[in-house]
């Protein structure tokens, strides 16, 4: 079993309309809603794969139960903490006349000190029964700043190994802990080390503590920084759809991967197809099986250079 | 009492940012909920000027249940029919940096003929113990395109006088069932009469069956058509705030004036005053009461001709 962590889960709700009437009111031609948040969509890219995985984080108030009955509708076993507070909405805006997507993220809710350490104990259980841990996105108000720095060196106390997929300040603060793997875009990256460069970037998170980095570089596939060496996989033919749920899907195929012991090559040919196969599929979490088979044997990947020196 | 019905009564969302980045992700800095619909805005106002009232219309699945616990924590009485469909949310999105507004509305429930043959049930029921009805908003799916027009006349056999909010075809399709006062504001108007002059329009509608009509001209006030006159009534000074909830505080001002059987000119003044207080007011259903007081004896009524020939 493979254990998502999302602490700041939401119901993520879809409108869509042709186009936004900027300052008017905009009649919504359909709304959809559905359990979101960055674990959840790799817990339901997994579940598509056929690996078991269990959602956990923290959830709360009517949009917490909503959640969790989602979940359960969805067939995605989930161990979510309850916390008083409501859990957050997001708003995602599509216009359809453009493709286009307008998205509003709720604040959400503020976690107390003793919903925390219940997370903990609840978290320090879970772990056990994990073959690797997925921490996903942002931290809710009222956890510590350095919350996935703690996560982590709790899976690693039990030998579990930990992906992380976070920005800002929450992954910075994560690094001295040693995460297994991280996967940031571009942006990210860029935000995290100052460097537009990818593999300066790269690196530079490699020496703040991360074992491996894998940055999802949209249209221009990823690069994979590791101990073993350097690859870079590029997909056959730039895809056109939506990205959200995108780097979820490279997260999932990644902690496949690690959990099987594939090679890295391999594993970033199957995290860049599933990443494209996901842009091709309508909501974040899904993943176009068939264009995942089509462009599996397409992805070209690049061996950039070996191992570090000493190694 | 006064009853006011809102058939697509929703949860009324505020998010609060500095700007919307369009085709970007937005970090909401507030976000507010609360029961709304025009008909309930109408009852906050009437509770507001001390006049009791009910707030009945239908309510579904969660939504509903947030929408009749924010109604009682409000001290609204509230007697709306359960339905199984989820009522609707609107998203109103406040830019804090212009003060602009972009409101999404849901499409909204669908409502079974069983419901909408229990609503008029309840309905007959609760017009029976009313002095007045007042009818607000747009039609939920499933309802009969007449929907107003049965209300109409349903109120009307107990000799209850209605006033009529709506646009489009749930305003056309009342007309015939002779409403004892219709309120359109300026666009609504020449939607459903094709023409821009106020005066023409509302004697059009008339024509098609309104008792009374009173025009809101934003800030030129308003035009009253009825059958004893002609008046138009103009605030002293252009008042800047939200607009939201200024055409519900007017038909309370107007039904308010209906029951007690105030002169056209003074009834008109109070819609005038409580429209403008109500622009100055940061919510819907809210007036600023001192604004109210002060603008009163400023609101300007010019008498523009006498009741019509032959009467």
């Amino acid at each position: 079993m493979i254990l998502t962590v999302t602490l700041n889960a939401a119901v993520d709700v879809t409108y869509r309309l042709d186009r936004i009437q900027q300052r008017g009111s905009n009649r919504v031609q359909s709304a959809a809603q559905r359990a979101g948040g960055k674990g959840v969509n790799v817990s339901r890219v997994l579940a598509g794969l056929g690996h078991p995985s269990t959602v956990s984080g923290l959830a709360g108030g009517r949009n917490g139960q909503l959640l969790r009955e989602d979940l359960a509708a969805s067939g995605l076993p989930e161990r979510l903490l309850p916390i008083e507070a409501e859990s957050r909405r997001t708003i995602a805006v599509v216009e359809q006349d453009e493709g286009d997507t307008t998205i509003f993220l709720e604040p959400g809710p503020v976690v107390s000190a003793t919903e925390w350490r219940a997370f903990l104990t609840l978290y320090g259980a879970l772990t056990q029964e994990a073959a690797a841990v997925v921490l996903s996105g942002s931290l809710p108000l009222g956890v510590p700043r350095n919350a996935y720095a703690v996560l982590i060196r709790l899976a690693r106390i039990h030998g579990i190994p930990v992906v992380l997929d976070a920005d800002g300040d929450a992954l910075r603060s994560a690094l001295a802990a040693k995460p297994t793997l991280i996967k940031p875009n571009a942006h990210e990256l860029e935000r995290a080390t100052g460097t537009g460069n990818p593999l300066a970037g790269a690196r530079a998170l490699m020496s703040a503590g991360a074992q491996a980095v894998v940055a999802s570089l949209g249209p221009d596939g990823m690069l994979a920084c590791t101990p073993e060496g350097v690859w870079q996989a590029s997909p056959p033919e730039r895809i056109a759809g939506n990205p959200t749920g995108a780097g979820d899907a490279a997260v999932a195929a990644l902690t496949v991967g690690l959990v099987t012991g594939t090679p890295w090559p391999e594993r970033l040919r199957q995290a860049v197809a599933l990443s494209a196969a996901a842009v091709l599929a309508p909501l974040a979490g899904e993943v176009d099986r068939a264009a995942f088979e089509r462009l599996l044997p397409l992805v070209t990947v690049r061996h950039i250079r070996g191992a570090p020196a000493g190694r």
